[in-house]
C-alpha cells in the first residue's frame, strides 16, 4: 500500500514511530511477559510509566511546580460538566467566551450550573471571519472564572494571545492545540485538553490544574470528574485508561526526541503557511479567517464550486488522502494538520490541490 | 520466553487471539490505511464496527430489545454517580447492599445524591465467610432502586440468585462477572461493567439500561454520564473510546466463536473447581468462604503461614505466574481467573501451588 495521510480531527493520526513501536510491543511490553494493557494499575512497572509520562509532559509544556497534571476519563466534553462541577460555586457566575462550536457546546453545558455570562467574539460576513483581540473582551469583574477554546476545532479559528484575566482563573480547551507551540502555562489556572488530537487515542483527558482551585467541587461532583481526587491520588483514585496513557507517554517521548514544542511549532506554523499560501495564490479553494486568527491545527477550506466537492473527497481519498471532509456544520473541506502530520503530508494535499484545480478549471 | 498465565485482577488480561489479532492490524486496519484508532468515531467504517460490537454483545447475553447498551466512558467508578445521578430524583431513596469493597464503595458514593439504606448481607468470622439469601434481604418497600454487586472482585464473594425487587428496578455492578455466565437480563433494570475484566482495556464501561428508566436524569448530571443522551446518540454524544470498542468487539467475536456465555461458563465452573478443590485439598492454603457464594472470577487464598507471602509470589512469577498478590485490603494472594484465562493457566497454578507446598513443608 502507498502512504496515506489522515486529515482526521479527532480521533486523529498518531505519530508513526510510535505507532510502530506500540505494535511491536503490543503482546509484551518490556518483557513482562503481557501487554502494557493488561498489567495493574498498581503495578511498579505500570506506576513507573506512569510517572514518567507526567514529568515527559510537565518537560515538554514546562509546567510550573504548582500545577497539579491528571490523567482522567470523559474525554474533552467531561471537562464541560467538570470545569463548573469543580469551580463554580453553586450561585456562583462564570464568564464563557465564544469563538465557535466548541467554546458554545462548553458554555451551553456550564449553563446547568450557574450564571454563565457569554462573551461573543467572532465577526462573520459571508465574505470574512474575524476576531475580537482578547484586550477588548467585555469581561466580568467578579466571575469564578473566564472559560476559552484557543483552538476551535471545526471553525479553523485560533486566538493566540492570552487574555489577561488578573486574579480570576482562565480555563482554556486545548483539545486541538496542546503541544502545537509554546505556552506560558502560568498565565492559567486551567488547562484540559481531549487526548485524541496532539496526545494519544480518545477516552483520555489531560487536565493541568493550579493547585489553590483544588478541593472546591461540589457534594454531586461524581468522583471520576474530582480534581481534587485525582491529584490526591495520582489519578489512580478509579482505574484509569492504562493503554491510552501508555500512548500518550510514547508521544511525549517522540515529541521530546524531535526538540519539543519549540521545534514542533516551526514544523507546523511551515505546515499551515503552505497550505494557506496556497488556497490564498488562487479563486478554486478559499479560507475565508482574518489571517491572524487562522488555526495552525484545523484548516477549513471550501471550493469556490461546491458542486464538486463530492469529486474532490473521493479523487483525494484515491490518492490517499483521508478524512478531508469538513465538520457537518460549516460543510466545505477541513485538513487537520496536528503535530503527528509530516510537512510530506500537507506537500502531498497541496500537491494533490493544485493538480485538481487545474483539471477542473478546464472544464 | 516460556508461556506466562496473568491473573491480575484488572485491567485483566485478554484473549490471546484477540490480542493476536489487534497486533496484527494494529497499524493498517482493514485496509484503510490508518490504525482503527486514528479513524472518526463518526465514519462509516467505525459506525458499522460499534454496531456489529453492540449487536455480538446483545446476541451474547441475549438482551430485551427494550433495553439500551451504552458504551460510556469513566470505569465502573463512573457509574457509582452515574446511577443516583440518572435514576435517584432529588430527595429520594435508595437501597444499597453491602456484600465486599465495591459495593461499599458504591453506596458511599451514592450517600452524596440522597438516603441510601444500606443493607449488610456478609456475615465473616476468622473462619468463615456467608452470605444472607437474597429473598431475606431486608430492602425497603419504596426505593428508587435497589444497587448490589453480583461478584465482589476484591472479597471473592459472588451473589449467584438474583434478588426478586418487584416493580422496583433492580441495578448490578457486574463488572468483573458479565459474560461470565449466563443471566436473565430482563430481571435487572440497569447492568454496567467496567470493561477491564471481562470485556476489554480499561476506560470503557458498557452499560445496559432498560429503556423506562431513561430520562430522568438530573440537571446537574454530567453530559458524559447521562443515559438518555448517551442512548439518543448511539454513544456518540462525545466522541467515544474507540480503541477500547474495538477491541472489546474483538472480545464478543472470539466468545461467540467459543460457543457463547453458555459455554464459557462451563469452562469458568471446570477452572474454579478445580482451584477451589485444590484449595480444600489441604491445609497449607485456605479460602473460608462458603461454598455457596464462591466467586467464580477471582478466588482469594491465603497461606496458612502467612510468613511464606513473599517467597510464594516470587516464585510463582518466576513460574511465568503473574499477579497473583491478593488486594491490599484482604491481604493473601489472588487468583482473577476471568474468561480470558485458560483451563491450563489454573492447571498451571495448581502445579506450581502443589509444589510449593510440597517444598515448603519438608522444611
Amino acid at each position: 500500500m502507498s502512504a496515506t495521510y489522515n486529515f482526521c480531527a479527532g480521533p486523529a493520526m498518531l505519530p508513526t514511530p510510535v505507532m510502530a513501536k506500540a505494535q511491536a510491543e503490543f503482546i509484551n511490553w518490556q518483557d513482562n511477559g503481557c501487554s502494557v494493557m493488561e498489567l495493574s494499575h498498581r503495578s511498579k512497572v505500570f506506576m513507573q510509566l506512569a510517572a514518567k509520562a507526567e514529568a515527559d509532559l510537565r518537560s515538554l509544556m514546562n509546567i510550573p511546580a504548582n500545577y497539579k497534571v491528571l490523567f482522567m476519563h470523559g474525554g474533552g466534553r467531561g471537562q464541560f460538566s467538570a470545569v463548573p462541577h469543580n469551580l463554580l460555586p453553586e450561585g456562583g457566575k462564570a464568564d464563557y467566551v465564544i469563538s465557535g462550536s466548541w467554546s458554545k457546546a462548553a458554555a451551553k453545558e456550564a449553563a446547568n450550573y450557574g450564571e454563565i455570562n457569554t462573551v461573543e467574539v467572532v465577526t462573520k460576513t459571508d465574505e470574512s471571519q474575524t476576531v475580537l483581540a482578547p484586550a477588548d473582551w467585555a469581561l466580568s469583574k467578579d466571575a469564578a472564572y473566564v472559560h476559552y477554546c484557543p483552538n476551535e476545532t471545526v471553525d479553523g479559528i485560533e486566538i493566540f494571545d492570552i487574555p489577561e484575566t488578573g486574579d480570576i482563573p482562565l480555563v482554556a480547551d486545548m483539545s486541538s492545540t496542546i503541544m502545537s507551540r509554546e505556552i506560558d502555562v502560568s498565565r492559567f489556572g486551567l488547562i484540559y485538553a481531549g487526548a485524541q488530537k496532539n496526545i494519544g487515542p480518545s477516552g483520555l483527558t489531560i487536565v493541568i490544574v493550579r493547585e489553590d482551585l483544588l478541593g472546591n467541587a461540589r457534594l454531586t461532583t461524581p468522583s471520576v470528574l474530582n480534581y481534587q481526587l485525582a491529584a490526591s491520588n495520582d489519578s489512580m483514585y478509579n482505574t484509569p485508561p492504562t493503554f491510552a496513557w501508555y500512548l500518550a507517554g510514547l508521544v511525549f517521548e517522540w515529541l521530546t526526541e524531535l526538540g519539543g514544542v519549540k521545534a514542533i511549532e516551526q514544523v507546523n506554523k511551515e505546515k499551515a503557511a503552505l497550505l494557506y499560501d496556497y488556497i490564498d495564490s488562487n479563486n478554486f479553494y478559499v479560507n475565508n479567517i482574518d489571517s491572524q486568527y487562522r488555526s495552525l491545527m484545523n484548516v477549513p477550506f471550501w471550493l469556490t464550486d461546491e458542486s464538486l466537492n463530492d469529486a474532490f473527497l473521493a479523487e483525494a481519498e484515491q490518492a490517499g488522502l483521508l478524512a478531508l471532509k469538513g465538520h457537518r456544520s460549516v460543510g466545505g473541506m477541513r485538513a487537520s494538520i496536528y503535530n503527528a502530520m509530516p510537512l510530506a503530508g500537507v506537500q502531498a494535499l497541496v500537491d494533490f490541490m493544485t493538480d485538481f484545480a487545474d483539471r477542473n478549471k478546464l472544464k
